[in-house]
């Protein structure tokens, strides 16, 4: 087996970039992949927590934009994509057991069963590519480092087992460009919409936002406005809480990459706009 | 028991209009009342169907604009308003056995049971309000009929046992407003979105646009176009077609009015932005 780097697929068209992470010959992070394609978060759980996490999906649109939903014990994502295989197209998974994560993969296929449905939810990637192409920087892309994220005193609202504080990632905005930031994020309803709080970190309980739960710290310059958006992490939060007895997602930034334009009305292939 | 007219609740505060509702005075239509509150269709499902009805759902994200998912046996509507029971707040609702309309009530706390789910559907009240904000008028609000629904060539994409054809309806269109009515009714993606068609009506299967299958006929003045939205009939048809063992809708045009501002950027009280 052959492996291809990430700048070699850069610029490939997605159905090339889509035969290398099914082969396993690519297993990295996808940002930057696929361009101008909508990217999701990946969750699969037993079909007996199925309608409790979809509900707690639907009660919590910002953190968890459902994007798609398969049917039960079928792997292939069939309103995401014309050929788009769960079990496979995803370049790395985790694995809880019981609320624990156990493991790693690069292919499910062994772990698929006909009692499994998986969830795709719309991630950051989406309105970060429409802030860059309105000229706004995002310090943590052009420094290759991964978005800081926090554990907010925000609640998420319950379902069933699922539960939890919203986790938040952060993105230092000159003030200046507020309003634009968060206008052009609110478009995205499907990848997180606006903002959830901007301002003083401590009035959603951040105390120091040099030090994240998650990913690599990032500088606030003097006078820009730490701004905060409802992140993909506030499911598996709640997932390690429910603790069902298995529960398998992407690993972070190994996302799935579907035929769904980045800038279609829904997230539907079928229903697109004529 | 007193009854209360439309006219008296057309200026009455939400609480008003939505005791009259919840004590029976008020039966009626509610188009116009508690302005500028989001308001929904119903369907009341056995919990069996309901992850397949709420994957019907979340494919048909035009037709069925899920706003509120109540949690199983739980007649409060939580994430929709502060007070919400959908077994008394919906002014009349009709009720399916085996897929077949057997009755009527306005109200169902006798067929409520611990089984049920409660799903609310965000409906066209909320774009037409928009487009008459900007100035477009409403030809069949103007003339207090209903407006045309039709069955359409267009599949939905099914989900287990829920299928069928997408109902639409159709406003006429002046051709300098278009545009406008286009960009207004797509950004309220809770309310079935901008049209699915515009045009021709026998290009999505509708040959004669003066029989409506739903409501009343409604001109389509020289150099007017067509425009149609996909429609809260859907997933009526959906259901009729998958015959779950009992099924409650709201009654055409008898809506929930919830808790939630039209303009919201999502239709969960607790997560409105700060």
């Amino acid at each position: 087996m052959v492996s291809t780097d990430h700048d070699t697929l850069r610029h490939a068209p997605l159905s090339q970039v889509r035969a290398a992470i099914r082969d396993g010959t690519y297993r990295a992070h996808t940002a930057g992949l696929g361009a101008g394609y909508l990217q999701a978060n990946l969750a699969i759980l037993p079909s007996a927590h199925a309608l409790d996490f979809m509900r707690f999906c639907q009660r919590n649109p910002k953190p968890c934009p459902l994007v798609g939903v398969s049917d039960t014990g079928n792997p292939m994502m069939t309103t995401l994509g014309h050929d788009i295989d769960i079990r496979t197209d995803v370049p790395a998974y985790t694995i809880y057991r019981d609320g624990t994560l156990t493991g790693t993969a690069t292919d499910i296929a062994d772990l698929w069963s006909d009692d499994m449905v998986a969830f795709a939810l719309g991630c950051s990637f989406t309105f970060e590519n429409a802030l860059m192409q309105a000229g706004i920087p995002m310090w943590h892309i052009d420094n290759d480092t991964t978005v800081p994220m926090f554990r907010s005193s925000i609640d998420t609202v319950p379902a069933g087992p699922f539960s939890g504080k919203m986790v938040v990632s952060m993105r230092a905005v000159a003030p200046g460009h507020l309003d634009q930031v968060r206008a052009i994020s609110q478009r995205f309803p499907l990848a997180h919409g606006g903002p959830v709080h901007w301002g003083d970190p401590a009035e959603i309980g951040i105390h120091d936002p040099q030090r994240p739960d998650w990913g690599d710290p990032a500088p606030i310059p003097d006078g820009h406005v730490p701004v905060f958006w409802a992140c993909g992490v506030t499911p598996q939060v709640a997932l390690e809480s429910a603790s069902p007895p298995i529960c398998i997602t992407h690993t972070p930034g190994h996302m799935l990459i579907t035929d769904i334009p980045e800038d279609a009305e829904t997230a539907i292939l079928s229903q697109t706009p004529q």
